[in-house]
């Protein structure tokens, strides 16, 4: 496995948003927000986190790495289902502390099932309204692909 | 303006997954990650967060709000610059703590005058890289458009 990057640590507002330096802004946690999108569709397919070993190794590998908050642990995304994302370009954002990637996606992103873990929409314009209006379906059965939880 | 949503607590996790209730679920500062793409382009635009009240302006009025945790303010996107988001759709994930939605981007999105904030990318496949490779242009000058800061 490769080294964990020693990122430069962030410097002012300016070096941040016009540097070309890659200094990623880690919360107090050490992570930053991750979105992956499908290369192809454009569909938000998940929301996750990356420490700076997760991020490294996303950006040694080209596979996705994230690092999961619940489980406090490294996590390749796919290792248990297979699902792997494999990376087609990785952008950061103004402030870098926020990464977008845009993903071959194999199978399902979530771990629900479905293709992407934003599977409801929100009905809007209506002011109390709090149910979701469409559910999309499984594309694999949850339980075939995570078969050791 | 609209009132805020009274959002049911977040219930157990077959609840959030399979649930057609929208129970969104804040983290400790009372937000959730949201993430705003071009409808047109899959494009993603910026990431941001939202608490409960920016989150049910968002659904009442069908135009962005966030959330700005550097100042502690709720914030309707393009108040200043005018560059207003309509939101064609709005989804939630998984577990009920990000939030998508596809906007019709007026302008840029982000506050340095690019189209979106994510406009540097990182080399991939390089274990020591920590520079980016590319760089896009502003599409409007930042200083004419926040005339007041």
């Amino acid at each position: 496995m490769p080294d964990t990057i020693a990122f430069a640590l962030p410097g002012t507002a300016t070096d941040l948003e016009e540097g070309l330096a890659l200094t990623p802004k880690f919360d107090a946690d050490g992570l930053v927000t991750a979105v992956a999108t499908d290369g192809a569709s454009g569909e938000v397919l998940m929301v996750a986190h990356m420490n700076a070993e997760a991020l490294s190794r996303t950006i040694a590998t080209g596979e996705a790495w994230y690092f999961s908050r619940s489980r406090g642990a490294l996590w390749k995304k796919g290792e248990t289902s297979g699902h792997t994302q494999r990376v087609i370009e990785m952008r950061l954002d103004c402030d870098q502390d926020a990464v977008w990637i845009k993903v071959e996606q194999s199978g399902g992103a979530c771990h629900t099932g479905r293709r992407s873990c934003f599977y409801r929409a929100v009905p809007l314009g209506k002011g109390g309204a709090a149910a979701f209006v469409s559910r999309e379906d499984r594309v694999v059965d949850p339980k075939a692909v995570y078969k050791e939880k």
